[in-house]
């Protein structure tokens, strides 16, 4: 089973990559997993504008993307909250990538983690983020977790310092796993 | 009182675009009013990226449109629907406006419309762009206005083929600038 | 795979009711489902009340929708839309059912649908209702289906006059039992 | 200025009363409001049932609800959350309410406020409770206020223990109001 695994910030120093690290070192002590690691700085676009779509075509880095997403068999990706939602970003990237048919998200289970800095853990980040998937047929795992003052959440080398998150995330990527290999083809 | 307004569109033959044009046409009859009609593409933005900001500070366009939120009274905003949801064209320019202090839209009343040629005119889009809005402050008015089946609404002269359409636009910007007025400090 | 399905409404003459009816109609047509065909008002329940449930648990009507879920594979249910939202009674059955552990719902296939008289197709509704399911751990297939215009909807019989409705129902229930069987454990 | 205010929780020992209870010490502080601080268990409702409206109209419950909200100017509510939403009961109050014609939250400002044991301070619930507030046309003010762990957020008399807690319901309290009687006719 081929994971595919970002975090949708563009930040170098950004939580959601620290958080998707600690992901691909759970996926690492896994057998049978191949880890698609990317980074969301590979996967440059500009704002989504029909006309550009129609004498241009898809940008370079949106094919990239949906590329990726339709050789994985299972996302992780992991998101901030600007604003009490998801991140344009983000959004932008899926708008992008919804204009091929068939949608590379239909039918592809995925799991939505987040860490902010703030007290309420990305929560509405991570709901308003399910929905564009959703409506585009992805299969978004109910369970989701989202890491509050995340600031102060990660060690010098970008581990958890509360033990208690490593043992969560280990325990919802394992419920995840299952959930994802019932459902690929 | 000022009124901004913009499509939340970059396509030029838009039918949010269209919308707007109605909305200006309405403004223009009535007493009292500015109208600040823009042009979403004066607004043009990258991607926010936290590293992007720190080395850069908000883009050009980013505080363009800072500075004409800034100035106007209240606020009318015809918006597309992508995937279920608000546009990632309009949630970018969202997240990059928020980054100032206080936060443009803070106490501003804005009333949402939207045009699409799907069947249920842009009603999740309306309710998804409110929540970002609200969470920074906007004062949204309760009521919106979305078109369905957009691609057949408008004549070649870009008005409203059905004549309710512009009544109950007219009626909507009524009880709209009530609401606005009375907010206005 | 046993399937228990139900109209979330309390009306005898509910369009959900209708809904529902063509859902057993073609669910007979298939082999190996067993159908469980409920009505909502076997399942009469009290508001949520804390202080109630410390008294006197949870009542009777809850106590026999949570066996219902709990004995069948998968859920199909048709909601209707009150206020832009999830209607009471529903998110009132859900709450009841919510206090058991664990909570019926976890790790359930459902298929939400939708019926109403007006132009929106229960879009609200059923965006709604997917939250509080998927924040217990149900597994809500992504796509739904709402009827809008209902009450031109049924023929006498309760058949659907649109044959395309019966088409496109026949199609969504053959996707969601695909995935519905691969999440049965 | 009369505000009606109440818990949207049956529970006598609710965390959300004791939030009301808060709320009317600083409304009694202050000049010119009358307040009427209602119980929720005063509007006792069944479950909202089509055929039940035909045959026996609104019940006695809601009945008293309208028209304490009719003879109001403006309203503060604080509720649970329940799986991840507004509390069925909540919602069932506001089905009932918008039965008759106007509806009588049209128009009315609203602040919404909540508490629960849980650490997301019901985020998720007042989200969800803007939504059919919203779509019937209630002047919900964006700024809310949920408390979180609330178990242990007030002292033996039911005040809170955090004395910023107190500071910042002032704070909004006083914003409402402002925002509440510009609104006012």
């Amino acid at each position: 089973m081929k994971i595919m695994n970002f975090a949708a910030s563009l930040r170098k120093d950004s939580f959601n990559r620290k958080m998707i690290n600690q992901v691909v070192e759970i996926l690492k002590s896994l057998p049978l997993i191949e880890i698609d690691h990317a980074d969301f700085r590979e996967f440059e676009m500009p704002i989504y504008d029909g006309d550009l779509e129609e004498s241009s075509g898809i940008p370079h880095g949106g094919l990239k993307l949906i590329k990726r997403i339709q050789e994985a068999n299972a996302l992780i990706i992991s998101t901030p909250e600007y604003n009490g939602g998801i991140p344009g970003s983000l959004k932008n990237a899926i708008d992008w990538v919804s204009r091929v048919d068939p949608i590379p998200f239909k039918d592809k289970p995925v799991l939505l983690l987040g860490a902010t800095p703030g007290g309420l853990g990305t929560i509405r980040s991570l709901w308003h983020t399910r929905v564009p998937l959703e409506a585009i047929g992805a299969f978004v795992y109910p369970e989701m977790f989202g890491i509050p003052a995340a600031n102060k959440a990660f060690d010098q080398e970008g581990k958890f310092i509360n033990p208690e998150y490593k043992e969560r995330l280990k325990n919802l990527i394992s419920s995840y796993l299952r959930y994802a290999s019932a459902l690929i083809k």
